[in-house]
């Protein structure tokens, strides 16, 4: 396969030619396909309707401790859905407040506390006149949006298949008492699917803030969202790295079963020191009595133990893992060697991340929703919406049929080569 | 009836001297009663229980507009769940947005977001200097914790029977552009089981507050919760009220299933004018993608309508009812004529409040305390847990099964005896 690069002007304007016909062909194909976000499908949802009859008006409410689980009471989550999570997160229970539907409210809720009252008796930010964020990039949009809704500068980190750029982080955390967090997609990073290497971790749990109320904001949303079973990434657990670098309080790790069980009706979670976590009761407290113990009950009894988990997971894989080996068999086929895309291959997560040559995303996203098919906005991996390169796309073929997928695809990879040899042409 | 004030020191000294003999009689059966929170009873909880039955796993759990709950989306609540929820409190379903299982959560979050960002573009909280509102006292112990916990200063309104003391109320907020809001419970009152007058409500919907961004924080906590069926106080509904006197965005109205359905797995709600829930989606989309639509599913499937709710609420009235008539019932022979105490009977609601002589609710609770029978803490239903006279005392008989009420009630009333003659005793 010859690289378009070393194409002549005149082959570049056939090929382009030739591809809008074949264009003009899918858009009289009236397509209506979704691969924006990270929505598991129909049939991952049926996986979990077990849940629906795991309790019935016959069943005994309370839990372990005799805690009548419909009632009020229970600010931090009842023991054993602290121990469910605990296990699948590898984290003991005592260190883990169990929250309500989502993570990603936890997570606001834990900056928004940042703001209005600080972190263990330090100064609230909403007093500081700057507050700046890490952001390994790409990055999850929805991370993005809550550190730009509190005015907080966010500063790009180049991501690398071994996580963040490490040494940037270190020498901007170590300089700047105003940097105060940095947002973490640990394992199967949103959109790479990249999982931390052991080093990534180690230096990550033993940084040397400025900042006294700097913390890991470790989003642990694919801790066991592997597509290919035993053949799995594994990373160092991080509050555990952080005891052993000195820095026990260094970490929020967030975490929920939305992926799991029902995506808005599972149960969300925070993980981290004794000391944080008390630090954190303190204002729960004042926000709820408790979160929905039924719901919680509801998970223990479905799933059981972890070994219930693992293998729902696997039931998820079943269906997960044709679409994500559907989307790189048909990038490889329509663009391998042309050398205006790469893309990744991860073993777990919900996306795959695609790069096109620079200058380029915004278009492809753009006559690909001429064409019919949603994908996530250009930009959007990237603070503020802004991606310097514009080259950044994030698939997300989890929800559509298979059938459809493949489909989605091929026209995204003709809007690809559409958009790079219109590029080539320009230069 | 002889009123104590009117006995002579000897008798009051040998009525002291065999209450003493009974005090100790109960220290021995060591009670363990609790009378401290507005919790449903076993019982109550009972009555729900096919809701656990009413979602199964051969159930379509689409909604009305094909909606899968099941997944991720639908920001403010399905419409299905806004239009129970919205015929409960007489407001139309597009002046809703449903959130997760508590309208504390609602409260707090709503003041934290006045906090960081303003109400309809006003300036953040936190860059004020002073923020005030208005608490009506005796109130709700959680509703003063919330401001306490933002650095709000708390002002007492006195209570009437009509609702707070509105000549104080509109002169306070006509004068000073700190004060940002009221809280109020409308309808039988925490803890005196008051309702607002009609008057009430068209002078509070009325208002002219200095600050634009002053809101009625209208926690229409006990809307449908009557002890005697269609012998209920009624009010009028609040956002009309308010549009009708030119102050459409004046309030912000909380509800929730918590005294319904379960506590802690009901769903909660807030409704406002277009303008403020239009505002609230700004942050509300930034916190979370929805909050739990197979729960929202679940009690609309349950309730089906109003009429479904009412019939539910007759059940929880036929349980409520006899818990507070002998509450009444054991005061008035007890304390009848005394001239030691009054005390509220509400048609509603969850509570009775109970007023003591001046300085002897600290004294009456730790005196209940140490027989074993546990009331909420002397002080509580006041900002910073200060009563300025040490006279209230919320009594929530709704918990207990009858039978232990009963021994609490009399074990409360021999304490209110007891530390009573002890304070005329003392002048």
């Amino acid at each position: 396969m010859k690289k378009y690069v070393e194409m002549t002007k005149s082959e570049l304007q056939e090929l382009l030619a030739s591809y809008k016909t074949v264009y003009r062909e899918y858009q009289q194909m009236e397509l209506k396909l979704d691969m924006s976000r990270g929505k598991p499908s129909v049939e991952q949802l049926d996986l979990s309707m077990g849940m629906m009859d795991i309790l019935s008006s016959n069943d005994d409410l309370r839990c372990d401790d005799g805690t009548d689980c419909r009632n009020y009471g229970v600010l931090d989550g009842i023991d054993e859905a602290k121990r469910l999570l605990g296990d699948m997160i590898e984290v003991p229970p005592e260190n883990i407040i169990i929250y309500g539907n989502s993570s990603l409210n936890v997570m606001y809720d834990t900056i928004s506390r940042c703001y209005t009252h600080g972190v263990l008796g330090g100064t609230p930010w909403s007093r500081l006149d700057k507050v700046k964020f890490l952001c390994p990039v790409p990055g999850y949009d929805r991370h993005f949006r809550i550190t730009e809704y509190f005015g907080i500068e966010m500063i790009n980190v180049p991501m690398t298949p071994e996580g963040p750029d490490m040494d940037m982080v270190e020498e901007l955390v170590s300089d700047d008492e105003s940097i105060k967090g940095i947002w973490c997609v640990p394992k199967y990073s949103n959109p790479q699917g990249y999982s931390y290497s052991d080093e990534t971790v180690r230096r990550l749990a033993a940084l040397k803030p400025r900042a006294r109320d700097f913390r890991l904001y470790w989003d642990n949303a694919y801790s066991v969202h592997h597509l290919y079973g035993d053949d799995c990434d594994v990373i160092l657990e991080i509050l555990d790295e952080c005891r052993k670098a000195g820095n026990p309080d260094l970490a929020y790790k967030f975490v929920s079963t939305s992926k799991i069980s029902f995506p808005g009706s599972g149960i969300a979670a925070i993980a981290s020191s004794l000391n944080n976590l008390d630090d954190i009761r303190k204002q729960l407290k004042v926000q709820t009595i408790g979160h929905d113990k039924v719901n919680q009950l509801r998970h223990v009894r479905f799933f059981k133990n972890l070994d219930g988990i693992t293998e729902h997971m696997k039931k998820h894989a079943e269906i997960l893992r044709p679409k994500f080996e559907a989307v790189d068999e048909i990038l490889t086929r329509e663009l391998g060697g042309l050398g205006i895309g790469t893309w990744t291959r991860p073993k777990g997560g919900y996306f795959i991340s695609f790069d096109s040559l620079d200058g380029c995303a915004t278009e492809i996203v753009s006559r690909c929703k001429k064409a019919g098919v949603k994908t996530t906005e250009a930009g959007a991996t990237y603070p503020y919406g802004v991606d310097p390169h514009d080259s950044n796309i994030r698939i997300a073929p989890t929800y559509p049929p298979i059938s459809d997928l493949k489909v989605a695809i091929e026209l995204f990879s003709l809007c690809v080569k559409i958009v790079s040899i219109q590029k080539l042409l320009s230069r």
